[in-house]
């Protein structure tokens, strides 16, 4: 008898194991709730570094008492077009599931609006967030900072974090058109994963301590990785560095690291989120139905010449797992089940 | 004697011909100021593809009965957040002016704001208005769709334009951090002047009209430009597309290409600008004060370890052309006077 190197579970085995683990681990009902969908939903989607695997982060983020598992957030309605809600030091599914709702009334009543996130620890996908908020039936703009690990465009030393962007334009009918990318060239977890195969990494990936290109994973995790981009990418890196941090009075990817100390645990700041409303912005001549019908044109004159809507693979691993389940490694199944 | 293949004209010099240039051809007063003085900070900042050059653009808009040299831009304060003006088919400048006060306005009072405008021929840098809006006080963003020139990632075909995207951020007392770029590998200007020179192009910039990449500059320029940093520069040239056209009910870059009909006019559309408020966003432990402190730091961190600004070099060209005013190439200032 060989053992599978894999375990396949139904979407709700996957939920409620992972449901389990973080109840068992100092979380309230509340946010083992939203962090379990949060995970799952990565694991169905095939992001898998931000899927089931991230439980050992979230666990060991309880243990070491910095996160609060039952933290509950406070929401300050700032304005008609502005709402704060402090995380209280939880994880930040709660906080985003508890503002969603007030920035997607206040962007359908004056168009635009935005959410400021404080004092959270931030490790899921912003994809779920803008593609929830898609679903509510508004465009969405995420970003965020990180962990310092990137170097600023002719700069040598970490400074930006992986600072990704996320953006969603809702598709009555259809998947929403979402994208969610880091301002850095790959995933930190690329370069990690190249190290643990002992392979050499492509050049333009990252600099090493000196500042010189290196295609040694070693020397890039001493160094410093780079934007995607060269100085455009490093633009939007400082972009969000400012608009999710100064702005809101949070922390940037470098005051997180030092927070952190070595400890490893999730980043730790803000979060800006902007919604549009195509229906408070259309008027005059046009109506939201016509323009969303243009958006479709774009799309299908996208995808007419052979190129890929963003997510496309993403929705397609969607379907494989809602049809059959979520595949997780047995060796990582088993280190989740003794959490 | 020697003829200079330059002019040097004094900033004044520079902007009294630039509106006598306008205002003899069908241009009012209003219109032909702010045109002027956009065109002239162009060229003060030696960016010269947005510099007196556009005056020839300008004036061949005018002469054609496109573009409205006297429209009155009409306000339509759609809500506390939100600012409608519509340009009624003059170019952008005068509707910018006329817009910004309201979208200053409703940002500082509730936090975030957003303008609209709406059928305007835009071909100013986008710098120059969220430069202004953080002199104003705010952080902005300003983006715009142009004429269907770029291929989107994976795809063969021109579609989007080479859509600019810009950011300020407010430093009281210095330069605001300000970029502005286009979703584009270069500008199209680039491989026009490269096959000007009868120069090869650096492969990535641009494929032919079977979709392979060359480094030809006339089988680029029949086929398709590419976007910077691959799919994720194309996944926010279609985020452009979207919020500045459909969003706003006006038309993306294939509309107003095929609208253009082969006129070379000035793309006709709309754009957006969203403007947030520090002063408004700052509360609960954090004051703006400290904020900007806090971004201040990290301007500091990206200048301390070599690294530059973004317009840093645009900064300098306006500090010499203050001091020694702005250099014409002689065969153009011989061209702008005959206009």
């Amino acid at each position: 008898m060989t053992i599978s190197p894999h375990v396949l579970l139904s979407l709700d085995d996957a939920f409620e194991l992972s449901l389990s683990v973080l109840l068992r681990n100092g979380m309230n009902e509340r946010h083992a709730t939203a962090v379990a969908k949060s995970v799952v939903a990565g694991q169905r989607d095939e992001c898998h570094s931000h899927g089931m695997y991230r439980l050992l982060v979230c666990v060991r983020g309880l243990r070491s008492g910095k996160v609060n598992g039952e933290a509950e957030p406070e929401v300050l309605n700032v304005s008609p077009a502005l709402t704060r809600v402090d995380a209280r030091g939880g994880f930040s599914q709660v906080a985003f599931d508890v503002g969603a709702e007030h920035l997607v009334r206040k962007a359908d009543e004056v168009g635009i609006a935005a959410l400021a996130i404080n004092n959270c620890f931030h490790f899921s996908a912003l994809w779920q967030e803008v593609e929830a908020l898609a679903e509510m039936g508004v465009a969405a703009m995420a970003m965020t900072p990180s962990h310092s690990c990137v170097a600023p465009a002719g700069g040598t030393k970490p400074l930006f974090g992986t600072n990704p962007f996320a953006f969603s334009w809702p598709r009555p009918g259809d998947f929403p058109f979402v994208f969610d990318f880091a301002t850095s060239v790959v995933a930190r977890g690329d370069i990690e994963l190249a190290k643990r195969k002992g392979e050499r990494i492509p050049l333009g990936w990252a600099i090493d301590k000196d500042g010189n290109p290196t295609e040694d994973s070693n020397a890039a995790l001493e160094g410093a990785m780079l934007t995607f981009g060269s100085y455009k990418g490093s633009a939007l890196s400082a972009m969000i560095e400012l608009l999710a941090g100064p702005l809101l009075g949070d922390l940037m990817s470098f005051e997180s690291v030092a927070l952190d100390a070595g400890a490893a645990i999730t980043p730790y700041h803000g979060e800006l989120l902007v919604a549009f409303s195509p229906e408070r912005f259309a008027g005059g001549a046009t109506s939201a139905k016509a323009n969303h019908e243009r958006a479709e044109n774009l799309f299908n004159a996208i995808v007419d010449q052979g190129a890929r809507l963003p997510s496309q693979r993403r929705f397609e691993a969607r379907a494989r797992s809602n049809r059959h389940g979520v595949r997780l490694d047995r060796g990582l199944f088993d280190e989740i089940r003794e959490l």
